[in-house]
């Protein structure tokens, strides 16, 4: 068995050292222009000569749980996109949006600006029943993020393009019941992978049917989000801040109006990191029932585009 | 059936109204000086002389978890001193210490003063395993701080006066676990009553066993910690910072070394705050039980101090 490392930004040792351990009888190798043919390829943003020069390719297990980029190269068509679910990743999302949310509900921001200026002021609360945060994307780790909020009694909804019942959320599904979903939140969580169909779903129409006051969690892809539809739903005051994560140009670029915007915070797409342990573990095991002839779970339908 | 009602620094009509809606049968008035004698008390740090003229209390109702202040006056010595249990803090306590340790182990406050400096920088993130966090304290808030942390999967400790076993948590008890409780834990939450034996408990000695780069996030009482003590250990960078909602004065003094302080993040005494709707019920609950004759939740015991 031949397994072949393609992946861009990143460092490439320690997915090699990780993988020889985990599969002591597979050949593993970093992939060079030129290289024999390999059966499975762990893969970041490859280029696509890459791929052009791997025809044989059994299976693609990308470093992420977002596929959408490398969706757009071509590809082998019998390769399986297989993409990381969970690996450590839910845990740092619920941990991400769970903090964002309580640091915007219980206004620690302006306590804390409150503070360094020696004015000890008790804010009045918000009322947690008036509350309601809407999660979109209920997959691996929409589900546990929508669970851990749930946790802290706000009420909370979800919104997922096929029906899901989840224990004590709200939940909502498909086109037609989007706009209900918008009505019924004033905080919008997004985790939904990047699609045609999701591309540009934050918009003006969509974030303007958020509850007054509504405040933004973008924690999946920038693309997602049209930028200056936030921007003129916090200058208009419909809309009280965001915490983004993800952005269109990342980087992002200098001079961009998100920098220093007073209501926005910003990271740098850091909310959820590929853990290399949990991602070889998992990886191997795939790649060992693959062999078998056995189902995993993760492979993308290139269809439905996650 | 009489009620008083004795409340500094609260605005008392609320409560008032809210307990006159709740036992309609009673008779309920806020005490001046010279009022009939009452059968039940709702207090907030009430004067002595209150006490001193109604020793014929049944019970006291405190509108709060910690009763400190209040068992250092001269109580009716028949007279129950009963405490909130929950009421809506135990949630308030886990959305802010969990608020508080995610930033802390996720680096939001360097992270936000990056990007603020216009700053692209993904910072090398913690690791789960070694950020253990230890829960002083596990009543009914400080259980709820500890599930709330091990949902976030990291190694939680707790430490309570006697034995606890709670799942997913690793008990320490007594005098005789402290040392052993401290050296497994580089967080430190506090959440003890104020009691004698607790007083100072967050001195040079304890605190510099915890973990190097240790954090103390107090929810507790400001008379728990020794302030210098622990501006001596920030200073010898063996604690890496702190979160602070309680101080030994309130509110904090002018010129006070905790203000401005870059490594302390303050907050005004707001960790969770009393919600009248449901203390009053809970406490509109426990009187009629106890007109009953029946036993109710949070009992004081004197002797012990909580």
């Amino acid at each position: 068995m031949d397994i072949t490392l393609c992946c861009s930004h990143t460092a490439i040792e320690p997915w090699l050292d990780g993988l020889r351990a985990a599969l002591p009888q597979a050949r593993i190798s970093a992939w060079h222009s030129g290289a024999p043919q390999a059966d499975y390829a762990v893969v970041w943003a490859p280029p696509q000569q890459f791929l052009d020069e791997q025809p044989g390719l059994k299976a693609l297990f990308n470093i992420g749980a977002g596929v959408d980029a490398l969706l757009k190269l071509r590809l082998p068509p019998q390769a399986l996109v297989v993409r990381l679910d969970d690996a450590g990743m839910a845990v740092q999302m619920a941990e991400y949006v769970c903090q964002a949310v309580i640091r915007h509900f219980r206004a620690f921001d302006q306590c804390e600006a409150d503070m360094r200026a020696g004015r000890w002021v008790a804010r009045r609360p918000l009322e947690r029943s008036a509350f309601a945060v809407g999660v979109m994307g209920l997959g691996v780790l929409g589900e546990r993020v929508a669970r851990s909020l749930a946790q802290f009694e706000f009420p909370v909804n979800g919104w997922s393009r096929s029906p899901k019942a989840i224990d004590g959320i709200r939940a909502f599904s498909g086109p037609e019941g989007l706009h209900d979903f918008l009505a019924a939140s004033r905080v919008l969580v997004n985790l939904l992978p990047l699609t045609p169909e999701t591309e540009n779903i934050l918009n003006r129409d969509t974030l303007a049917r958020l509850q007054s006051g509504g405040y933004l969690v973008n924690v999946a892809r920038g693309a997602h989000l049209v930028e200056d539809d936030l921007l003129a739903l916090l200058e208009s005051g419909h809309l009280s801040g965001a915490t983004l994560d993800v952005f269109r140009t990342e980087p992002l670029p200098v001079g961009h109006p998100f920098w220093n915007h007073p209501r926005i915070t910003l990271t740098p797409h850091t909310s959820a990191r590929t853990l290399l342990g949990e991602s070889i573990a998992q990886m191997a095991g795939k790649i060992v029932a693959l062999k078998r002839g056995e189902a995993i779970a993760g492979v993308v339908d290139p269809a439905r585009g996650y």
